[in-house]
């Protein structure tokens, strides 16, 4: 899990710079077998396409993947699965503005002051365009669950825009595909749309925060201290662009309750031990306990915004800048695919890894 | 960064179990002439060491570090470090009467499912004895930061205990190492005194949320996407026991925030640029940008408790469990200098990482 | 170093298969700032390129190399640089002769036990045109080391073809690139040529040895135990396709030596230690001495040969089995620029780790 | 597998310096309910023990190995697994005469070049003492095989000693354990021990091959490209102190060799496909055959001998440099059970990889 690559047996190196010739991921340890078909990659990374109604940026990008290898008469090698996604969409003069100078809140100036080169053309390997070869990925880690766990799904979906939260008396999974924010609250689609519009006329953003839930996870995933399934998942949901906060379960909220409330009580159901409650968000000791694993992450808000804000200039001039283009007034919403993305990779990485380690499902039994 | 190793270039391998001979830390990784003693190590182990008031476990862990190797005349040889504390205390007959229940929120039942293998002896490698070893290491990470960043300082702090949070107002961070709760607000202290009281006497725990700030770190320390300063740091904080939520900067509040307000606007100051505000966290894109690097997390409360919880045993019985035996009622007290040694270890870690992919220095000036 | 993975900071993943759509490079952890241009990258490939002279198959593989990231205005940016070469030549119908059957020596009976997939169009991935990935790969390497350490050079070349060895006295570096086989002894050439073509005629082939030579490599280089130069090179050279032995200095013939005979014995020169001959082939406890680094590796015959040899099926039937296509008599001639790929990969990855770690320069003076 | 760390699942650290308290292994990744004794352990230990005989040094290291984590009621529980040596034989006054001098041939030049630092007492971290926490190691490694694949056996033994080598057709493995250089060849052995009793009087030493056999390893064994099973095989035995050459299978004599002549041509068995004859060594591109794994190393001369050879001193004095103290004439011998585990831990790291990701047994079956 170090500089480009994520995973410990299904290994992801992603690659490409918003406005060079192409992204994609190389994913290395796929079990050999698992159907993938580029149009059913294509199936999540529409998801995650912008430009498909106005809370995301303007930009097209057909986002149309091709898979270069590791796939033989539509099965996994077990090879290396090379995923490519051609930029097509280089509007690099939407961005001549701010070739000098870095937004505030932007990930420019410290690229810059790192590695000393400026790829001024929207953000180049910092870009959110680096998240669908994620989405990419995830799409053969959801097709390799589909093989070796078929029980497992994963959803996400936005529970919080700017200081607006779901009311969860009202959560209905239907409603997530059915509205542009993947809220399952109806009304608070609503409220959102006309909330998100005054903001983007204002030339402002807002954050947003998401949770992903994977179900049917088998008890035992995880491995001890440092790998962790909560510590992985804390580990690829930061790696998403403009992600400040992770919790797992309870999260942040852990710190306010007593034990006898945290605490998840156990009862004996017909096909073993039941769960009481999840405060645990499905994880005990970095281990899956077999109840939904649920990860909730905060996306800040786009730092590309109309409004003027103070900044210097790789010279050290001070400016007033105001970035201009095809921004997301707020990209928490395109994240939502991503974080599945990543939580499937994770619980896929980790169903290998205890494959390897203890063999085939758990081996302590209860009851 | 698996199993039980973490780091890419400074690789901490903890190891031992709560009630066996002996755990440590295999350290691989440090640059060699760095001065490394076991009584500077010590000093940080007896921070953590429990039993030094009433809100900490009354166990008694003398937590004695021995050298065993990676060091000569006094500084590290460049060869891995074997840091050992044997364990001395080791009362197994206080847990006997959980040998076959599973304490509800603990790691006891998912170690059983996923190895088949029972230690009852106080939760075995899930305990938190496990972190001595971290501390041990974090001695080392702080060892060489002293000497290839010495103006690196790392502390941590708690900032709330159950639902009461200190007054940022009151911050006095001498007050720090003045109370038994490393907090900075010398009245929340005394009022966390008489609250914490109240809850040991009632045998209930509680959680707590712990910031840790790394100021001086330079910038241009992460690397790209999956190696992101923030990603390590989020891994390497919720792999500490009991952690459920970790915050960079703004963290989960982000989401409520505009791009207007969360925006860290930037003037020129006479060594440089400087910030005027950082919500980030000290961290852009994953790479340092020269401010404090600042993170929280959330520590669950003790799921050894002495009221009543119901769960089931090995064979499927259920049972109404009471875990006596000496627990803390705030695990989140001792986490503070776990938290720090982990700040230390990722700073360290990615400051070699720097130095090997890009060299000393940034590469990019401004002004 | 797993799985399709190489290095430890400077990190290549070869992915494709030889009649897949293409296959290519994920080169992860260059520095900024390299000069990285795809004519220059093409130089090394071309060196590679078969049907350039009656000795190599006749297989046209164009080999175009298209860099897709991590290059921006001419420079490397410090993120991952993917280089794509397209499959052009893929005249699957050579091979429908043996979907069925497995060649004598050849990886498809292995990767069929391992895997269950059978890709009979040439071998797939354990085809020898993976083998141009890391020569691209390499080239990426030595434009690093261009900047790094511009003293270092590698140079790779042919001692020895099947039994027949070169005459050391006759060593010619300027011959190396003159004849087909790239060795240095032109006399050895002219009598391989007509060894060969003789051979070729027969419906065989036959193995080779090859020598790399890195000089200008610094002392230094190098990590304990299990990161060793020696180590490294011997992973990184036993990898190639048909290698079967890996020497360092004097090989196995070490074995035959007296420590009085093998010492190489040091005296003071004008700038340091200097070493009167050099049997270590230059590392010593697994560190660079300064000296030439010297490997040798033996490729074995191609499998692939017109000889009928007794073989099975997947449906077990028993058949004696010709390999028709267009397949080189001496495979260890193209392997001599991959060897030298390898070895600048290899430099290039402990430069960038021994910076790390210990820093700039070696840190023990002598003198 | 980087620094001092070895294997993908199966990971094994070594530390510890030749005199310092103690030396050891940090054994991450031993899958849960190996039987794991230290008697056991301590049996594979005694058989590398020196002093036993007049041919090893005579320094006497006890070698009692202590397993302090990872353990319990005699099983592997899944957690880390630390072996400890104490160094109880520190007569670091023997190299009191080479603290300043470096030894030709020797690591401590390069070591002090590297690090700067100077470990005079014996070699510090680049004695073979280090190969004793490998030897523990592997007996670890010995276990597991015996509990996830039983028929696996891994036998070495030397097969040349200086210029001589064995006579194959006096091979007899019940002689392996009943001559103190672990050959096949009793007459061999006879006349090794005189050969080696006119070096050892004479003051010098004479170098070694040994070959290890892994029996019963099952077909599809090994990961494409960069962890190929002789790719980690080279790797692994080239760490091995003074190891120079690693073959696999026909080795360096493969180059000499046709492709008539080296395929290993297949018919059908009761079982399965049965090769008849094995030039391959087991592995047919980076994978298992099911046939024996044969690997062969060099071992060089000891460095440390009593006939003066031309040296320098760190101020850059010229020396005759003449190493008194207790050392091997043939370090080979002491190599065999090191080589022995180094092959153990190879075998069982691949078996892990394989279920993690192709899952128990192998995919495609033949007949």
């Amino acid at each position: 899990m170090s500089f480009n690559t994520f995973g410990h047996m299904f290994r992801v190196t992603t690659w490409g710079e918003s406005h060079g010739p192409a992204l994609g991921a190389t994913v290395d340890g796929c079990p050999p077998g698992v159907p993938v078909e580029a149009t059913q990659l294509q199936h999540w990374l529409d998801l995650r396409k912008p430009g498909q109604n106005r809370f995301t940026t303007q930009r097209r990008e057909p986002d149309e993947v091709e898979i270069l290898s590791g796939v033989f008469e539509g099965q996994s090698t077990g090879t290396p699965i090379q995923l490519m996604i051609r930029n097509t969409d280089q509007r690099s003069r939407d961005y001549g503005e701010i070739a000098e100078a870095f937004r505030p809140g932007h990930a420019d100036i410290t690229y810059w002051q790192k590695y000393g080169i400026r790829d001024y053309r929207g953000g180049g390997r910092s870009s959110a365009r680096e998240t669908a070869a994620r989405v990419a990925a995830g799409g053969v880690a959801r097709a390799a669950l589909g093989v070796l766990a078929p029980g497992v799904s994963v959803t996400g979906y936005m529970v919080q825009m700017g200081p607006h939260r779901i009311d969860r008396a009202r959560f209905d999974a239907a409603e997530i595909a059915r509205n542009p924010f993947w809220t399952p609250d109806a009304q608070a689609a609503k409220d959102w749309a006309d909330y998100l519009d005054a903001l983007r006329k204002s030339g402002d953003s807002v954050g947003a925060v998401i949770e992903v839930v994977a179900r049917g996870v088998p008890p035992g995933l995880g491995a001890p201290i440092y790998a962790k399934l909560d510590s992985d998942l804390a580990a690829a949901m930061m790696s998403i662009n403009a992600v400040k906060g992770v919790e797992i379960g309870e999260g942040m909220a852990a710190a306010a309750l007593t034990g006898t409330e945290n605490a998840d009580e156990i009862r004996m159901g017909p096909d073993g031990p039941e769960y009481l409650s999840n405060h645990a968000g499905g994880i005990l000791g970095g281990i899956s306990t077999g109840q939904d694993v649920v990860v909730r992450l905060a996306v800040k808000p786009t730092s590309s915004i109309l409004t003027p804000r103070r900044s210097v200039t790789r010279t050290g001039q001070e400016t007033d800048l105001v970035t201009k283009g095809r921004h997301d007034p707020c990209v928490g919403i395109r994240a939502v695919p991503v974080a599945e993305a990543m939580m499937a990779c994770v619980i896929l990485d980790h169903l290998l890894l205890h494959r390897g380690q203890v063999g085939e499902g758990a081996r302590g039994r209860i009851g």
